[in-house]
């Protein structure tokens, strides 16, 4: 069974915090086809801490039942599709949820919340849900945002935030602390962090943004304070692997529709009318996938997980005439990431990079566009053409959370919250099949979730896009 | 392991058709914890029947690779939220997805679709996707609508049905079928679909039509007739079991926060005002509960799970007049089927029953609203109250699907398809922990899928909304 | 006139005519068709008064250029749909926007805004505009909400409004001041106005707010206080007179469309299906009327102006019966205020009253839906009949503003503060044609807006629906 | 004036003055301040055309009562906001809805329906519209669909047209019909017109569009045939003149805050946040206007109508810094139009034209976007700066219309249809001070339609984004 804090302390010497394999899974007591997913506490590196009862205990209207507090073997397996004629395996990862006891007193409690990286639908509302659930149910008073990423916490003042003042900052899209990518500096954030007091931080970003948040936890044990960090996943692009898909995911899908829509509005109102709609996902094409598979209207999805070609047998262009012979009109979907490597760079695109570091992508809708002019021209120079092409990236990345999304973002911010009272540190909490988890954070930022195009997904989107599959011969 | 076609038709005299033990397990053979749950089909009364090459082979743009198709021992678990202190064990679903055989001819194929019982987002989504997926992947061109529920099978005309005539059907709600109760006699039906020549029948409903689904199935089983069965469970309030969940079920939420909202407004616009919004569920809050979680608006949640009480400590009325005088205002959600015992019924209701031959539900809302202003008038007499009821049921079932539905449109519908074009019959496609599987018919029709109160999606609710227990002491 | 305003002027022998005359109602001089309607001035009983020059010439960015200003020969012509065989003649009323001079110096002025009645979209928006435009336009800085209506002048605290606090209040619908019914009680709220020190008054209110508004301007002309009055119509139901219509309204008819859309899929999805939409309009069917112009699915429309019966030729139920029978479903719309001499009413129904003193309306909805099973099932005992209705008020009047009524909030609020800046009062702001002019609060507070049914509008709706004329024969 | 009427007007003993002179332009015998605009009739040119009752009498369920007939004294004023102290003037039009008398018989009658130009809000509601309404008021059954824009007469087969296929038709965006610029060919169009029978010729589209069929209008007159020409004004960009706005527009502006809301969220969200929205308008800034009046967010509109300029004083650097500083960030709203004349065109870019000839329009949005950033790190080189520009248009004009916009096409359908059928040709029908008239074709070809910088509503912008009026000194 997996390691609890408790036999963790009576371990003592063996646990080694200096090789962080905290994501190391004990089997070998039983027979079962489950490895339980450690999770890192305070208590292993602070051996003398003292729990005290869950506050949750004193509720005036309701009172916890049997079955309320979630034990340490109450897990979530991973792996839940399984081919059984192969050994089974599956990982296994501690249930969210509120422990019987907390680590935390809620008078001595001080907690930060930043937000880091590009925007995503619910980010607000995972704001007000973390001050809100801190304040109503643990009774905490002292909870601070931290404004611009991780740069506002050496660079700026901490804004205190309550209920009153987040109550209604769910209905906007964006985050009302701001954000920035870059601006980080461990070794200042870390003394931000101490000399404001803050014990319970919780970071709001994706995987550039967690792996800095590994840095400041492991900072943090290395100082041994009693600090614990809690990741909260954000990824439009849903490229953050383990969990099942990050919040926002579903409202930018929803969102991503109404372009697609347009441009087979657009197709469909002209004589050969091609639409081309590029979607978010620069090494993923998560959300050009579930749009195409939430749309009746696609005819092509393009993914970075698979090549694609223009010219010649089984090319685009090859499909495309024959859709336009067929219905008159076609829609492409083409993930921002998508066929990078067939768009001609200049030296100066070959170096420019990003403000995270990350080479720079060209625009593969605006240079399919140009590429299917040119084909037509040169083909059909006597018929017309006509090419629309959206990018409504902004316009889906600042809408506020769908109904969907918004039950996550309550979910994974008391799910937070739960776990960093328990006195869990180093983790995100997230979605695993269904039901919320804790994850160690190491292994959030390393694991990435690309789609699988030897899966069924994918194969999805080639049974209602009947398009080629680009496996030239 | 799963009993595949092929050993079912070895083992030949041992199939007990007649108890139809269909749902047996075998696990005897092997120390997993797991038992596959053993799927009808075809072959397990017409051992010999034969099979053909998916047409899925000869598609001119993509070519089925390795993995695509879905072999027997492709399962989903069950139960993946697990208690390490326990002995484990889950059930195992055969995963849907097209197989490498079917067993029936294309120009053979004569396929009947029915929408029976009341209204839900996605259904013309579903049979739109039925319809295309029939045509363009497996090339089937006999493909027909039965009108107005199981009555149109012996009393209406089939339509014929094909993708031009179903392109834009999934803009909108509703069933372009047309829907109706009641009307179920088994005889008529099955001889009426032997007459008409249908040898797929692809059904759409909820409970009552699965279990009308499965007496259809046992009667083409016992005339030994060369028809495939493949149910798509459909309701709104989410009560079917073993599935996760079942098509428009998202969108009813998203579209129940639209009436949260406005009895917000309300409430929020008044002196004491308090919003009533009542919900569908019947017998489950499921609707009640996510649109609690999703929404910021709620202060109470009352479902058909759990009990209520109105006076004396610890009751509604207590809780709201506390939350008027902290915010000036209250919303109570409550679905259709709560606080059933507690509204006084004259004789004559206690005899009504409707039109499925249920008892008859009483208005909650209304009667709530009544009692709440009857009790303010004799404890605040000089006081204002304003109390907003709503009830948008049809307003949210006559929808179309968002993007999350939609997508489960899709999949649901080709996943049927690839089923009944294996053989399969007398199953249902649905989603188990987030992948589709096959689940007995017979299964599905038996069980019930409630809220859980004592699991944590109820603790959210009431950690969220800080209401009372309505545990009397 | 009855308004004490023409007593001021001609008791005014220091009222200095030159520069105030051309609001005088006085087309004798002249040949013109337009008589222009006066407007009640400060000056008409403080003769004393000072002018200063308008503080928006002191604009940092922007500077007042020629034609800036409107001048009091700038009028609006009321009728311009004219039958050229008649003589000619129309109203004219002064045009809204800025005066050279006004008559509240900036930093004496104290404004309080209340809003009354039933919620409207809008109502956040305006209170928000006449906040901002004061602050930032005139460089008012004592802005007060009065809460709760007409009785929160006496008995509540009014709420100092700042630019920042209302910021988003334009995002939600209702009223951010809470709105009640009654309260009016006219020397307790003439006395709190003097008491508290306001000087500027904005009413948002229907045409019982304006009645009362009437009351007090005339109770501060007899007081002679240098307080104005400035009122802004608010009625859903678009029964307010002379102006085009009033902010919400085309939110309203938006909304509505959700709620026929729906009656409309449930209708169609059934056999033989009605569905029936009740929508607000209680003395006249404007948003029945807009709604059914504006949708496809409207079979019948029922509005107060009309009246109508169930039974015999030419009625509801032989019309009814062609449209089943033609096309399988109708869908009726029917506003609040139709059929109430239809209806039979209890002893106890006879006598009861409203919030406002008005007759109690029956659920005119509920008793057509009654009516058609109990006529159904006596004339077709053997067919189906599935009756859907929905009542969406609620859901429709608490929504926001959109953005042609969210324009209509700024001009509208924008228009009534340069109106009382200039020293006019006892006056409205709202738009005659399409154009914002000032119209005496007692005109408008005793002209009523109905659907003109011998207009085109009403042929409009006749054609569209080819719904009989109840010219019963 | 190109047109024949006046001349057969003159010419026109035959002509029975006594039934039509109303239409004449002749104030002379009154002293009206008004000249109403004479309407060309297919009787001018065709004097002994014989006229019918309107078959609208013989409707089952409705029989016009007095008043129902729109006759040749009624007119619409176009100029209702006078200014007192000039002498008034006023042009005056006829007003919509039908005659008595009808010059078609429709058994005879053959309508054609084209739609030309970019895409709009509405179009496939207008063409719904004068389907259903020709075949079900007047009982018209030969209805054709022309393909493709002008080009489609000569080109394509006409698509027949009924109610049936049309049903459905306004809950898409775009046109069904398909659109295209380009292809006018008088003789080819005006002899297909002919060969292929058609006498009534409903043409939807912009001011180019006019101009053609003014064209077209002219040559069936100088051919003497009996074929009416009835225009239906289409222009999202509201640059039609005469009428108050084309169908499209309210939709237009109502789906352009969309994309300004995520512009603010991106600024709020980021440090020096800087968003730009491009919207339509090459010539005039009617969207820019109205979608800065509607919102909240706006901080500077920059229309074709005025001249901006970047640096220096009163420069619009000047102001975001001040904007930046006091808020944080800024949002701007620049029209497709604004500022070609200060972005640098390469020589290329000077000879390009588009497919209607005119002058390519160059991205100010880009640009601007490039020299906002350039200017930021000339100032602020160690300040962040975050520019996020959005250009929505194909995702705002592809939408279907909203209610306010779907009012306006069932009216304007059902006017022009009254029109074309009571025998006026060379006409459009479109609202004049929120009442429907005609108006000569021409006149609406050469009106242009600008926002008039002196007027208030370019004031109130002003007024409400508090930007710098670009005013040098």
């Amino acid at each position: 069974m997996a390691v609890s804090y408790t036999e963790a302390t009576n371990a003592g010497t063996e646990f080694h915090l200096a090789d962080h394999n905290l994501s190391n899974t004990d089997t070998s007591a039983n027979t079962l086809p489950f490895s339980t997913v450690k999770l890192p506490h305070l208590i292993d590196y602070l051996h003398d801490l003292q729990a005290h009862p869950n506050p949750l205990e004193h509720n005036q209207f309701y009172h916890p039942t049997d079955g309320f507090y979630i034990t340490e073997s109450d897990v979530i397996l991973r792996h839940i599709v399984q081919d059984l004629s192969s050994p089974l395996h599956s990982a296994a990862y501690h249930r969210a949820g509120p422990r019987n006891r907390v680590f935390f007193d809620p008078s001595q409690t001080r907690a930060a919340i930043v937000t880091c990286g590009g925007l995503c639908p619910g980010m607000n509302t995972v704001i007000r849900e973390l001050v809100v659930a801190l304040w109503d149910l643990y009774g905490v008073r002292q909870i601070f945002g931290i404004k611009s990423g991780y740069r506002g916490f050496y660079s700026m003042e901490p804004v205190e935030l309550n209920p009153k003042l987040v109550h209604n900052w769910h209905k906007s899209g964006g985050t009302a602390l701001e954000t920035s990518r870059g601006g980080f500096d461990l070794q200042k954030i870390v003394d931000a962090i101490q000399d404001r007091g803050f014990n319970q931080v919780y970071i709001i970003g994706g995987d550039g943004t967690m792996r800095g948040a590994v840095n400041i936890f492991d900072e943090i044990c290395r100082r041994k304070l009693k600090i614990s960090v809690g990741g909260i996943p954000k990824t439009v692009d849903n490229d953050v692997g383990i969990i099942d898909r990050s919040f926002g995911f579903q409202t930018a899908v929803e969102t991503a529709l109404q372009a697609i829509s347009a441009a087979n509005v657009e197709a469909e109102s002209a004589v050969n009318g091609i639409g081309i709609v590029k979607l978010m996902g620069r090494s993923t094409g998560h959300i050009a996938l579930h749009a195409t598979l939430s749309s009746r209207d696609v005819d092509c999805c393009l993914i970075p997980e698979t090549d694609f070609y223009l010219e010649g047998k089984g090319g685009l262009f090859e499909f495309l005439e024959q859709q336009l012979k067929d219905t008159g009109h076609a829609v492409l979907v083409v993930a921002e990431g998508a066929g990078q490597n067939l768009i001609p760079r200049t030296d100066a695109q070959k170096e420019e990079k990003d403000e995270s570091g990350n080479p720079v992508f060209l625009d593969v809708g605006g240079w399919l566009k140009s590429e299917l002019k040119k084909w037509w021209e040169r083909e059909h120079p006597d018929e017309l053409l006509t090419v629309k092409y959206i990018d409504p990236t902004y316009m889906i990345r600042a809408v506020p959370a769908n109904a969907t999304d918004s039950l996550y973002c309550t979910l994974v911010a008391h799910s937070a919250i739960h776990g960093v009272m328990a006195g869990y540190t180093g983790f995100v909490s997230g979605p695993i099949n269904d039901s919320f988890a804790y994850i160690p954070l190491e292994e959030v930022a390393q694991a990435k979730n690309g789609v699988d195009v030897k899966d069924h997904k994918w194969a999805w989107v080639r049974s209602i896009t009947n398009q080629p599959d680009f496996a030239r011969k």
